[in-house]
């Protein structure tokens, strides 16, 4: 059976038929999987299922499959019977062999999927693919007429990429480790496999050292992961399939290390723990020979610490200044024929990479590593663009892309679904150089991400990325990963992920009660600004100490009801129905008359007041957008100059505010321009 | 200065005076102090904000000062300072002495608390009045103009009385441990100090014992709490406060301890776990001298688990019908001229009583205990009603109120709210007769409450009977008790409990995915069914298998929505504004068109498909509103068979569906009447 083309067929089918039906008969599953076939029928699921292993066993499955039925527990509110007295078996899972005791990359993480009307098997080679079909199984569970059922199904399925990350940064702000197991769930929901931990930076050195305490106790603020913790984390994370890969930046972005350790910078101390974001000065002194046996000694504790293969060196955004005025260092550059300052960057790094092979380690950093000096065991992690990554496959290295994947941005999830490791420069690779290419990772770098708002910034979005690295190429259609983003947007909510709770807690917190209505009304169609815009436009300058609390800490990365709306109004330009009119007409009025409801509670409050003017705009985009629907539906010639004020007024509402976007402005625009504007685009 | 009349006072002004202007000069508090005294001003919440404690110090007020921060943070989303370099006291705590190794019934709990524009001071004489009084400061907290404070206000404040319970029933439905710590983390913010923790019931024995093994291993599918959990609750109760009672609920209501033991029983076994409702026929045989032997081990193991002096051996709901068809008892009955059922089981509490005094417990039990040859150091709680308590009282026993607080009955909080231990048949007692009535208890009985939807069930009606139980008697305003409940309700969700959050939840569940906007229009204006009628209205007999997933175990006890809508109509039928009439027209309108939409969700859901007809009802109600609107705005005269017709409409509306009720149709009704209506009421 030709299997990746079948899923190419399916998914080009999902994208020619219309709507409701091709839903219906898609598969509400996230990645979708490489191969399926839907019959006809369903598997019940009621009280009575259970779940059988057979083949590999190990204590690591079975609290795979306690996790599964708590999770499907949690997904249909059935209470399953904890133990099975005789052949109530409704899932059969064989495991073939086991997998290596410390995760590797590439391992085989394949699995097949079999449901009939009446029972379900599961095979995979290894434990890995064992827990990414039982995640696809819980996805397909839903309500039914006759009852909660999964679908008659084959699915064969295995990884597109075998490096699918999510990159955490705990040190811009502190994240606890019960966020960071709620990580790790959503993770293995999603069939991520490597948990990226960005554990020191200017701003905190995250993990106990033994060797030298003072990293911490100097350099965390009393915030940080003891060795133990670690250790449970990264048990944690094995149970769920995930690799977990630490990272050290070195030489730049280690201020924190420096606040205990003053001698291993270029510069004399006393350093303080940085507060603000950015670029910042202080870097290790490369020309000194003590600070390699530092780090020899603290890389050696932290490669014993964590087993994975890989280690993280960082390396990014060195500045030099410190370097620059370093008498001793311009010495150093002077005789050992270093010519500028990437080049001191490489005499690191490959003294960096000694110490790291030492220790039985493959070393890995950002773009800035990699220089000719450098051996190509080296993995390169991008984040500045794509044609890097695709340059280091020519030259040999292996490669990650993170372009594309900065979660922190705000952007919205079809762009990072538009991001694919193999396109642009990258499509252009030989089929020898595109192996080089191990896949991805998100990066949650976290200036505005705290523990409270971590899992919004998170997810769901990630999970259109974990597709993007998992699922073929060919699955490419945004409609339907929306659809099922938001329904695995709720079953992110049964693994306890706070992404949509908190958000209507912080919204309950900003109105000092639980009458948030007219405020969700507003806050449901604003997205935070974009890029590094908040920096640019920050009242003040942020640092790790600014609360977040504010409404742009709150709403979601991306609205959806911006993107519906927005749907519905391209739906009623191109074929208009009495049914979307009204929908929209009830839209437009309940904004327009929401700000009357709102202005007191701006007033209450020194958080909110800076949210008027956005709500007051809503108001005028309401106002406006009636106005245009009636010239629509009246088929009335459009004043000349009503139309010129109201996109004025649409032009002035796009204007960020509060760090916020008023996500309804175009929508709205194309209702003004009406159907001679849709033509025109 | 006169503390109580000063309390009066505020009140009735309150009462008196109209809606913002009262709302605001009223303390966000809950339960409402003694006495209070609002001044100018405020005191500003920021980053410098720090607690200082002097006088009494242990480790438990460290800890609270830290979980006052804690949720400090989560109020405000400010990261607090972890320790203060100089003096920058916020909140100075001062405690004279400490309060007693095992908490105490009538322990001093009282304090004080005073705030400035420059610092705030708490005093207390124990360590329960300082985490009262810090519990009250946090409600104290919102957001101004200029940033979060707290008002400038002096507060005495102490507990109308000594005992102010919440029990949950783990015997029905298993509540696991991470739910009951967030039930006592509710509990403290609103200063309850009793847990009563029925841990035995037919449906299962939920306390592991040593001596009796098989009272878990038979008796609690596994779901049961081990001793060294137990500890760990009491001292996380006691943290916060709180007391913790046991109940072991004899001579009824046990068959689970059957199932392991039957010899205890007075029919032959063999037993099983009792999976329906309701009173059953197994009880101990009380006539069986061994039996007494066992219960004296198994009390005398648990008595020295449990730390508390009260003991509650429940005593409740015998039907006596093992006892009447057992040859031995009825010959024991004749031989010990024991007249009746009743007889013996005062007989049996006579024994138990000896046994638990002999163990150095207060013993207590339910209504049913109450017999002449009862001591009276035993402790009554009535669940029977008023005159049971006030009849206790007289008779020299003390007591408590459960009656009025059953939260399991899905009553609005402001029928709690009215039930006073000291009105109705016990304000006739005598000051000394008063003394006599502790207090009250609420009751969560858990048939159709489970660890999902335990929080909903709980909070925040709950609050509004710790208000009863604190607050002074004169204290009885409902809306103002409403306002102060919706933002204690926020508050509660910054502590992490799940009644909001869990709702949205399982709309999406219902739902299928994130989108629950229709559904929740819909949801929102429903309510479980009243007292014990969802029993009556079982579609089959339910039982502690059955799923708790539909609409009805969803939704709220109490519809905000529902009770705020029945308020503008009230509001437009006295004086009517534009502004209420374009809202009342937008909320009857988005039900009429509401149904469209859910209907094809209907379809796709066993779980939903019951519901259709409720939104259907919804449709007609909206509608029907929308024209009564018309009439009364229109001052046009009302066609007798409209009015008639429509009546009929919502009288077929009231009626419940899906053991749901659709709470909005008597404020339908009353359009529909109108001005005359509203009169002849």
């Amino acid at each position: 059976m030709p299997v990746r083309c079948m899923a190419v067929l399916t998914c080009c089918l999902f994208s020619a038929v219309a709507g409701a039906q091709s839903a219906s008969r898609e598969l509400s599953v996230m990645p979708l999987p490489t191969a399926y076939q839907l019959g006809q029928g369903q598997l019940t699921i009621d009280r009575s299922f259970t779940v059988g292993l057979t083949g590999f066993r190990e204590a690591r499955l079975n609290r795979a499959v306690q996790r599964f039925l708590n999770t499907l527990s949690r997904e249909t509110g059935i209470a399953f019977a904890q133990d099975c007295v005789k052949a109530c078996v409704g899932l059969g899972v064989s495991t073939r062999h086991g997998s290596k005791p410390v995760q590797e990359l590439g391992e085989d993480e394949s699995y097949s999927l079999e449901i009939t009307a009446t029972g379900a098997t599961l095979n995979a080679p290894t434990p890995l693919g064992t827990l990414h079909g039982l995640q696809t199984f819980l996805h397909l569970v839903h309500a039914t007429p006759t009852g909660y059922a999964v679908p008659v199904v084959s699915i064969q399925d295995k990884p597109r990429f075998p490096w699918r990350g999510l990159m955490v940064d705990v040190s811009r702000h502190f994240i606890p480790l019960a966020s960071l197991r709620r990580t790790l769930d959503g993770m293995e929901a999603v069939h991520l496999n490597v948990f990226h931990w960005h554990l020191s930076d200017n701003q905190g050195f995250r993990v106990e050292s033994k060797k030298f305490p003072k990293l911490t106790s100097e350099g965390s603020d009393g915030n940080f992961y003891t060795q133990s913790e670690i250790r449970e984390m990264i048990s944690y994370a094995r149970d769920r399939g995930i690799r977990v890969i630490p990272e050290f930046d070195v030489p730049g972005h280690c201020t924190a290390m420096f606040v205990g350790y003053p001698e291993l910078a270029s510069g004399p101390g006393p350093y303080q723990i940085t507060r603000e974001w950015g670029v910042m000065d202080p870097a290790i002194n490369v020309t000194q020979e003590s600070n390699y046996k530092s780090l020899d000694v603290l890389f050696g504790e932290m490669a014993g610490l964590f087993p994975d293969q890989y280690f993280h060196i960082g390396g990014d955004e060195v500045n030099g200044k410190q370097w620059d005025v370093n008498p001793a260092i311009q010495e150093f550059k002077k005789s050992h024929k270093i010519k500028d300052n990437a080049g001191l960057q490489a005499y690191f790094n490959q003294r960096l990479l000694k110490i790291v092979t030492g220790h039985g380690k493959t070393m890995m950093g950002w773009d800035e590593i990699l220089a000719p000096e450098v051996p190509k065991s080296a993995v390169i992690q991008s984040w500045r663009g794509q044609q890097s990554l695709a340059d280091a496959a020519r030259q040999g290295y292996r490669g990650l892309l993170s372009n594309g994947y900065y979660i922190d941005l705000m952007q919205p999830a079809s762009q990072h679904y538009a991001a694919d490791p193999l396109s642009g420069p990258a499509a252009a690779l030989s089929p020898e150089e595109k192996q080089r290419v191990l896949g991805g990772e998100a990066t949650m770098w976290t200036e505005y991400v705290s523990p409270e708002n971590l899992d919004s910034r998170v997810w769901p979005r990630t999970a259109a990325i974990a597709e993007r690295l998992w699922s073929p190429q060919e699955v490419t259609d945004v409609d339907s990963m929306y659809r099922r983003l938001m329904i695995l947007s709720a079953q992110l909510d049964a693994l306890d992920l706070t992404h949509n709770s908190q958000y209507v807690h912080d919204l309950e917190r900003l109105a000092g009660g639980t009458d948030i209505a007219a405020l969700k009304v507003l806050s449901d169609v604003v997205e935070p600004v974009k890029g590094y815009t908040r920096e640019e436009m920050a009242p003040a300058p942020a640092s790790s100490l600014t609360p977040l609390n504010r409404l742009v800490d709150a709403v979601p990365p991306e609205s959806d009801a911006a993107r519906i709306f927005s749907r519905e109004v391209e739906s009623l330009l191109t074929s208009p129905t009495a049914a979307t009119s009204a929908d929209l007409r009830a839209t437009l009025a309940a904004w327009r008359d929401n700000d009357a409801k709102l202005q007191p509670l701006f007033q209450e409050s020194f958080l909110l007041k800076e949210d008027a003017v956005l709500s007051t705009e809503l108001a005028q985009l309401g106002s406006t957008g009636l106005q245009a629907l009636d010239y629509l539906e009246h088929g009335e010639p459009v004043p000349g100059d009503w139309k010129a004020s109201q996109l004025a007024i649409v032009e002035e509402a796009k204007k960020p505010k509060s760090q916020l976007l008023l996500m309804v402005a175009p929508a709205v625009q194309r209702l003004v321009e009406g159907k001679g504007g849709a033509t025109a685009k």
